[in-house]
């Protein structure tokens, strides 16, 4: 058994709404030091097999085709 | 400036209704060597200020107070 970690964030120069409400949020709790807040993803996903090319290929494959959206989001995972 | 980087996931035994229906698309996919998946969130917070420690008892105010629920969830999180 695998445990791969995956990071899903939205790329660079993509508006983040939820992000910006966290933000405003924080501000009106009093913490005043936020400059920005950025939301994303974290998943994990347990898989079957310990060849972990194949598994990693699996993963990108899933990533591609649905954890993330390649048009909007960048992903990056660790296998443990 | 200083990067935290926040994760927050479901404490252990918490029913994941959106892990569940990600490991049954999965499936259906094709991914048949999927066991488990948990989502959680991963929260980039941008702060203004370099004093870490008073910068991590802040963060970790952020995390009881908005960021994650204690309840249910777990958080930790890296500053750069």
């Amino acid at each position: 058994m695998s445990v791969a970690k995956v990071y899903v964030t939205l790329k660079k120069g993509i508006l983040d709404p939820q992000g910006r409400a966290v933000k405003e949020s924080l501000d009106s709790l009093g913490f005043s030091g936020v400059e920005e807040v950025r939301m994303g993803k974290y998943i994990e996903v347990k898989l079957r097999g310990a060849d972990k090319d194949k598994l990693e290929k699996e993963l990108t494959g899933m990533c591609e085709k649905l954890l993330a959206n390649p048009i909007i989001e960048d992903y990056r995972y660790e296998m443990e």
